[in-house]
């Protein structure tokens, strides 16, 4: 049993904690928050590096409590804070009443990941898409995610609640660019609706890299030099494109059932 | 060219405007509020039935406005208002500065189109769900929508922001229950995370509705004793499951590749 006890938290803290909400505050602390039981949960259960966990009364009384209480190592720091605080620390009304700090994952050699398949996010703005693809990457077993500078951060709050426990079965790597895969003879594949229709797409059994470009403009001049195939999914009906992260996603089981 | 005039607006107009953000508003008023050029020029090309656009005078100087210009009927009312008035309208901030009130679809004779495919929206609480899947509904020519009682509104301004659209070529039909479909002999499907893998599912040429389920819950106990036959999506990788969104544009893509 965890041994529990009501902090007083200093503002100073407070502020250290609310600042993870965004990128800049993520890099200078080199820490992330997750929030809410399930995510919880599943970081727990993936020895995801959390430092503190923060929560409510009302969180403390309730079965998902008990539920996590034997995943907790001594060495996690858990505190009971009022509601409000933290909301404060969320920047967010957080009805689940739990909260936690995690350390973000060190930097990888990515080289060592360079026989395996991956994903490219280029220029994404919508944290629910990131969010999305991640999750479909996990559920496909696609393990390898590569974001553009410019993508929004995989580890903003919205992305991580949107993933739904996928950061910790992926590798994640920022401020990627496509040479490295070019490099390493990758078959690098792009989702463009004025591309061919994916059934046609004769796949050679090569590496590959699925790259999903950005909601409003597709896929950025900078990687689109690094294409080889441009898949697109055939409509059978109207409307102008499909959601980006619906798109990814069909592809990616495309991709993985050739 | 349309004859525009600055309009002053009591606080009256203003309130019966900004309540179309709200479901009972919706209702009372017969009317739904879109926002942004690109779907009122899809509104306008698919002869919705608007009763007044608002704009901003950013707006009005804008190569967008132009462009609409030419498609606005006669006998809707474009009125130029100041910004502030425009974001009280939308109850947002509208960074596009235009708004558009357009009359509720009438209620159509559903009998007619029992001979087409559907898709059922069932109990689906997340606006961008439920305007992803109208949108990959639309893609792929699945032109009829039901969904129901406890869904969140079809014509919600956030459902309507990101079905981009696809409202206006769809036939969508709220509070429906799937005994109208089991009457009319339908295959009645369910996106299910513990139904048979989908490539398994043998497609006998009959009509078919997908039933997709609600984020947390899965489909409700009532939509589930209709059902046929339980469709999964089968993972390679980790994680509980996918997003509904994602997971029903594959089984929609699925079915309709059969």
């Amino acid at each position: 049993m965890v041994k529990l006890f009501i902090k007083m938290i200093s503002n100073k803290k407070i502020k250290k904690l609310s600042i993870l909400s965004t990128k800049k505050g993520r890099k200078e602390e080199g820490k992330f928050l997750i929030e809410g039981y399930r995510i919880i949960r599943s970081a727990l259960r993936n020895n995801v590096n959390i430092e503190n966990i923060y929560i409510s009364n009302r969180f403390k009384a309730s079965e998902d409590y008990k539920n996590l209480n034997g995943l907790i190592s001594k060495n996690i720091d858990v505190a009971v804070l009022d509601e409000k605080t933290i909301n404060k620390i969320c920047q967010t009304v957080n009805p689940a009443g739990i909260v936690a700090a995690c350390l973000l994952p060190d930097d990888f050699k990515i080289t060592k990941l360079l026989t395996d398949n991956w994903i490219y996010l280029d220029k994404i703005s919508d944290p629910g898409n990131i969010g999305t693809l991640l999750r479909t990457s996990a559920w496909f077993g696609i393990n390898n995610v590569a974001l553009s500078s410019k993508c929004a951060d995989a580890f903003n709050p919205k992305v991580i609640r949107s993933a739904m426990g996928a950061h910790f079965s992926l590798n994640i790597v920022g401020n990627m660019d496509l040479f490295e895969f070019k490099k390493n003879q990758y078959c690098i594949i792009g989702a463009d609706q004025n591309g061919s229709p994916m059934d046609d797409f004769n796949y050679d059994k090569k590496k590959w890299i699925l790259v999903i470009g950005n909601e409003g403009h597709g896929i950025s001049e900078n990687s689109k030099k690094y294409i080889q195939h441009f898949l697109s999914i055939p409509s059978s009906g109207s409307g102008n494109s499909l959601n980006a992260a619906v798109a990814g996603s069909i592809l990616i089981h495309h991709l993985i059932s050739l």
